[in-house]
Order: C-alpha cells, then structure tokens, then sequence
C-alpha cells in the first residue's frame, strides 16, 4: 500500500489543522531554501511545505526542483505567512523522483501557449492546463449528471461507420487493405470487399442517425463521444477530432429542443460555478493578462466569470432566419459594406454575420431557427412555408456556432421525397427510414461541440488548447 | 411545445393516482379491443391504457397495432385488473404514428437474438435490448459518478495515434490517400507526408500511455472511450470497437490498484442493484429461460442476481500467476489430460485455464498477479525477482478477463533497458519517457472491458448484444 496520501485539494480546506498528513506531488517552487509549493493536480492552488532549517539533509534539498516529485509528512498547521491559510511543517521529505532543472522544459516563467501546445504532455503540469482540464472534466460529468437525471439514456454509437448519410462533412477512411497491395475486382476497382468490414468504411461525423434508432425505442437518448472532421481546416475553432454531445428525444418539438439546449448550457456554467471558483478565476486573470497585449477594442467587454453569470441569468435570444437577414441588412455594417460576404435570404449565415447578431446586435447567445432548406440537412423537419425547415442554431459570443440542431422529418412521404430531391439513395437508408414506417413520433435533437463549450467556459482562444492532445492537419503527436 | 407527457416509469410509481396525465410511448400489444400495452423504453413495464367500450372511434382503434405510437390522455387509476397497480383510463387517445402489422418485421412472438442483431434498430423496442442498454447506461454512468466522486479526472485520450506503442493488437489504419491514386516518394514506397496528419495513422488500441501522462500532472484521471482492434476473431466476447474505462493513479503500488479495481466493480453491480432492480429480474428470467435448452450441467448455478450478490459480498481471490500455475498442475482436469493447451511455468493463461481457476477451483473473480515478464508489455514493473512484472488480471466467472493493468515501470533506466529487449524505439516515445525524467512517480492502472462488465451483469452471452451496433470481421450494419 504506497497509496496514503490526501490530496492538496483537501488539505487546503483546513479542517484537517493539528493531523499529521502526508502528501504528495510535483514541486513547482522551492523558496529560501525553505518553502516548497507543492501541486498533485487535484486544485490550482499548491501546498505549501515548510521545511525547518537544519531538519533536512542538504543534499536531499538541492534536489528540490521544479518538477521533482516528492512525498512529504507532517504536521498541518495554520499558515504564519501571506497567501494560503494551512501549511504543512516538513517533518519527513523523500524525493520520489528527480527533475534536473536543466533538461526540465517548462522552466519556472510564463511560457507561450504555442510553446506549451509541443509540449502538451508535460502542460498539464501548468497552473492554465490544469484548470482547463479541471473545467473540462467539470464539464463532462455535468453533462452526464444532467441527462442522467433527467432519465435520458447514454448510447455509444458507432465510430467506424459505412455510411456518409449525414453529409456532415469530409470523413477518413478506416482500413485494414494492404496499401502496397490492393485485392482488385475483376474490373480493376479496389475490392472493398476484402476489407475488414466487407465494405469501405469511414470515422463517424456524427451519431444523430444512430440516436434516432435510439431515441424512437428510449424515448430520451444522448450519445457523448468522439466524431471527426476529414477537412483541411486549419483554424483555432477547428479540430479533425472532437467530441460531441448529441441529445435526441422523441415527443419533442422544435421549441422543446430549443428550451432543452438552452436549460442544459445553462446547467453546465452553473454546474462550473459550483465546483470550478477557483479555477474560473484563475482563468479570467489569465485572459485579462492575455488580453493586455490587445488593443482596447478587442479586448473583452466583461470578465471570464461576469460573462458566464450573464449568460446564466439572462433566456437566449429567439428569432427566425428571416429576423437575422433583417437585422443584417439594417445594421450599419450593412450599410457601409463592411461585410464581407453577401447578406440576402437563402444565404448560410457567416462567422462575420454570426458575430454580428451576437456580439454587435443582441450581445448574448442566440437561437436561430427556420433556415432555407437549401442549406440544411435532409433530415429536418419542412415547415408549412415549404421554404424552410424546422432547425435551430446557437450562436454564442466568441464562439459562434456551438449547438446545431433540429426537429426531424417524421413524415415519411416528405423525407422520402426531399431525400430523393437530394440525391440521397433511400435504399441505403432503410433501417432509418424504418422508424418512420414503424410508429413514428415526432422527435428532434441537437449537437453541442464539446471543445467549443469548453473554450466558451474557460475563456481560452484556441480550441488546440482545450483538448488533450489536438489532432488537427499534419498534426498527430503524443 | 409538444413534449407534455409523463414518463411511464413515473406513471407506475402510483402518487399520480387520481391525476389526468398524458403518457406517449409504442404499443406492445392491444388486447380485447380495450387494453393497450404502452411502452416508453423508461422501464421495462408497460403502461395499461384502458379503452373503454364505445368511446372511442372504431377506425382508431384499428389502428393500434404493434409498435405503432401512440398518446394517450386520461385519469391514471387504481388497477382493476392483475399485473400491474395503475393504470390509464382513456379520455383522449391519438395515434401519432402507424405501423403495418403486416410489415413490421417484429412480431408479438419470441424472436431469437440473432434474428433481432440483424434488426438492432428495433431490438431496442424489445424487453430483452431495454433492460440490457438500460443497464448499460446505469453502469456508463456509475462509472463516471465512481471516479467524480473519488476526484480522478477524466481524461479524453486521442482516438486517433500514430503509435502502435501498446502493442495490444491489430490496428486499423486511419486514411484520407486516394487509394486509387497513392501518392509515392522517390523511392517508391507510398508518400504518408501527405496524409492528413503527415504521417501514418491508426485507431487507437489503448489510452493508457497518454492517461499516465494525464496522472503524472493530476494524479488520478480515467479515460472512457471506444478503442479498436483490427483483429479476425469472430467470437462472442471480441468486438471491432468496443469501450474501454482506463483509471491511471500516481502514488499507487500494484495493491492500491487491485484495491481500486475490486473496488469499483462491486460499485458497478451495487450501483445497478439500487437502479435498475426491475431490469435485473427480467434478464435474469430471461437467462432461465434460455438455459432451458441447455443440458443441465451447461446451465449456471445460481440466478443472475444471485451471482451478483456473491461477486459483491465476497472479497476476490488474489493469487499470483505462479500459484495459479501449481493450482492447475494439481488439477484433476490437468492430471486427466483434459486441457487442450499446455500448462507449465511461462504459459499465457488460455481461456481453459481462466475458466477453470475461477468457475471450478475458486467459484468466485480472481486476481492474478505476478505475471512472467516475457508475456507481459513493456511497461510493467519488474519485480525484483527478474522473472515477473506486477501485473494483474481480473478474472470473472463466464467472461474470462474483465480486467488487465498493472504497477508501471517508474524507473528510467530498467524501462529503456526493457524497451531496447523488445525493440521498441525510445525515441518515438521520447514524450513518455519525459515522465520518468522528469518528477518519476510509482503509479498504476487497468483497463476495464466495458462490454464484458455488460455482459458480467446482464447475463447476456453474446457480446454483440451489448453493444448498440457491433462492429465485427465483415459487419458493420447501420
């Protein structure tokens, strides 16, 4: 049994004064020969150790560095000095394991957030990593917590998938082919039916499909999981992996839908606020600090945390598509030409106009539903217009896009009509198409990028930043 | 707003007796043109809504056939009848959806489970697949609320690797090449630096060694996340894809680890005692009745439940692979030559072996530790017997393996001294030796099986049937 530690996290809280306790972690200072801040990851803030002068061995303190990891035992007293109210008095110190300084990467000053992007493995060992990936972790489990109580069930859908239905996007091919030796058909065409699954297969974009099968049997499903991007997006919002958070009800209308996505990001802030303070706040100073080198208009309005309490406290914005073009062809934008890209009906909104409405216009999150059909996916419901169809966007400041969904298309004759209209072979499809042969119910659903509500709540502006170790073009290590 | 209804497991609660209530769901059956079976997928009871004579159009009640949906709007009442406490006395009735009895492809009849794989997108509607993936979603969650609560992180391991450094089996290859146009260097092998990521890439097998990457700054994460192999083996307990829960802890010796283990298996089944009781007593009727047709000495010993009860209220037998070895050489089954594969000192335990271990000699799940270091990976910390490393398995009755982790090696030098015996490159793995440089710690973890622990809990037999879409050599449906 070497595992009798208590974590930093609960020896800060103070009630433990008087015990003797044994911690353990990674040094990130050692002052005056005396004073050693000790993190294990379990908060922002360290431990403070005292060593006494002349209770230690002198070269068991030289190898106090930055990085070493080290076991301490004492008693935990209230703190005589500024900045942290217990210590702990270094009774015995091992070193369990050595740093030396000049090798360590990470030397004790701010490094750049490129810098610790190559270095991902070791970034977690910094004060912003490890409170964006405490708000990560925060994040996920709120998730779960939130379908988990309101009776959704969690389904894993597939990751290796063969169809590309939803037209998501570009998607990877999976194989087991040997590529130096194709097995070919008699007509020269790679045989795909030698490959693992007897057929050519793809990474999954999305799980809503699956969802649906789900969501038509439980009612109320989510799947939480991995999809991917096949695209040349090199930009801080994109990611060729990420996760994805995809809810998908049936009995649920468009305004069900809307009022589920909003009530859950809601939750999930709120949920952070409860259990991440300390990290929120280190968060906000980092981004006030990031921002200093900014000009004033680019500068965020409000703090990290002041931005989260109003979006808590205030109901998104509602409006149409058709509101959204008025509103971008009477903006002043507008009027001076300072659009980029053209604003007339029937367009796909653009980060400029999406930034627009968001941070110019309404400043706070905005669901906008009622798009063309042209420019959505074939499962969305039609509305009675027969122009658009029953989908709705979030927009969030800084983010932009960070929900998409919609109610699906639960008239056969329709969908089998627009899918037909779309190129889409419905032979392919029949298992889906089943569950509008078969008692179908109206039902609808969304997508929330993980990663892009993780950088909404930390504040932080590269989604590399927010995820482990980022799979993005040419770029694959760790 | 559509979503207006209540759900049946809230329904048959009973404190809404007396109370007009609105409940959506699929009709089971519709017996004497009065009584309608209605499930949810909230629970595995239906909802009895009561017609009564003459209030209700003839033409709609024709309509209710198997699986078409329904909602149905009245006094939830005390039940007259037997099998169930409440029921619905129809005001209001509508059919939302139809389906053709003649066409659905499920009849109110038993269908065998390989008949409904081949139909996975309705086996959810069956009692069978509702009580398994509720199950499933009760274990899903249990392990997130196990490792919140105990502040471990959870850490989002990549899924896509250009490492085989795990060496757990096959891999699939992830792509975006042309196959029909491969670029080629100049010396003809095929171009991967112009690949998506710049270089060969797979699926991974294993987050393991990014997870101690994550320890190693925050002590304690676990990962929850598909993992793949490539491997050709069609039998009831592999899968393609298929879920892994990874817990890796800093500061923990291989005890700490068994201890963990142990117990967060028994958390599992407890956790799935207190929520899904009602699911467990249907599957473990359901095992009964399909034992039937085996002969008695095939069928199990106790019911489900029963089992379960004994995994949770006994310790696990720990034993090292070196008594396992002389328990087996002392066997009856050894002596009567009755085991297929050889059995001495060096042998990696064959499923013959496990089984006897644990459902003949120990009755109960047994640890096993202590592994000769030849076939083990590299990572496992070496005893100081220079013969094994501090592995565990967990092995469980009728499932074999549901466990496999060990202590890792911390020490830098005998882990490259390990690495260069087994020919795998350090300087590929250059970013996980930096944890041993850099701060080493003792740590340790395991990976748990998903679908097994499934498969352990719902009695299934088969582990395409705990999966929502199995992906198999040459199957990869919906």
């Amino acid at each position: 049994m070497f595992n009798k530690r208590t974590r930093i996290k609960e020896l800060l809280k103070g009630d433990k004064i008087g015990e003797e306790v044994t911690a353990m972690g990674w040094v990130r200072t050692f002052r005056n020969n005396q004073f050693i801040a000790i993190n294990d990851g379990s908060c922002n803030a360290n431990l403070q150790a005292v060593v006494e002068l002349g209770t230690q061995n002198e070269e068991t303190l030289k190898r106090i560095t930055t990085s070493a990891s080290v076991k301490v035992t004492g008693e935990l007293i209230a703190s005589l000095g500024k900045g942290q109210q217990v210590e702990l008095k270094v009774k015995t110190l091992e070193i369990l394991g050595d740093s030396d300084p000049e090798k360590y990467p990470l030397q004790p000053k701010k490094h750049s957030l490129e810098f610790l992007r190559e270095h991902a493995h070791l970034r977690f060992r910094t004060n912003t990593f490890g409170s964006v990936f405490r708000v990560r972790h925060a994040l996920a489990f709120a998730t779960h917590k939130f379908f988990n109580d309101k009776g959704f069930l969690y389904l894993h859908t597939p990751i290796i998938t063969s169809s590309d239905a939803e037209g998501a996007g570009e998607m990877f091919r999976v194989t087991t082919l040997d590529l130096e030796n194709l097995p070919r058909t008699q007509d020269g065409k790679i045989n795909f039916a030698e490959d693992f699954f007897g057929k050519s297969t793809n990474l999954t974009v999305s799980g809503q499909l699956e969802g649906e099968l789900g969501a038509t049997a439980f009612s109320d499903i989510y799947t939480f999981g991995p999809t991917f991007r096949a695209e040349n997006s090199n930009t801080t919002r994109h990611l060729a992996e990420f996760w994805m958070i995809e809810p998908e009800m049936a009995f649920y209308d468009i305004e069900d839908n809307m009022d589920l996505a909003e009530e859950f990001i809601k939750y999930l802030i709120s949920y952070v606020f409860e259990h991440n303070h300390e990290d929120l706040q280190f968060l906000e100073s980092r981004l006030k600090e990031e921002e200093k080198s900014l000009p004033q208009d680019k500068r965020s309005e409000f703090g990290l945390i002041e931005k989260l309490q109003f979006v808590l406290e205030n109901p998104f914005e509602r409006i149409t598509y058709t509101e959204a073009i008025d509103i971008l062809m009477a903006s002043p934008m507008y009027k001076k030409k300072k659009f980029k890209f053209e604003v007339k009906w029937g367009i796909d909104l653009q980060s400029e106009h999406e930034r627009y409405l968001v941070e110019k216009h309404f400043r706070k999150p905005v669901i906008v539903t009622g798009y063309p059909k042209e420019i959505k996916a074939f499962y969305m419901r039609q509305n009675d217009d027969g122009k658009t169809v029953a989908a709705m966007d979030i927009l969030a400041p800084g983010i932009g896009e960070i929900v998409g969904g919609s109610q699906r298309e639960e008239r056969l004759e329709v969908l089998l009509n627009r899918m037909q209209e779309m190129n889409i072979p419905a032979r392919e499809m029949d298992f889906y198409l089943d569950t509008r042969r078969f008692g179908t119910v109206p039902h609808a659903g969304f997508g929330l990028g993980f990663e892009r509500m993780v950088l909404f709540v930390t504040g932080m502006t590269n989604i590399r930043d927010v995820i482990a170790f980022a799979r993005t073009p040419d770029n694959c290590e760790f």
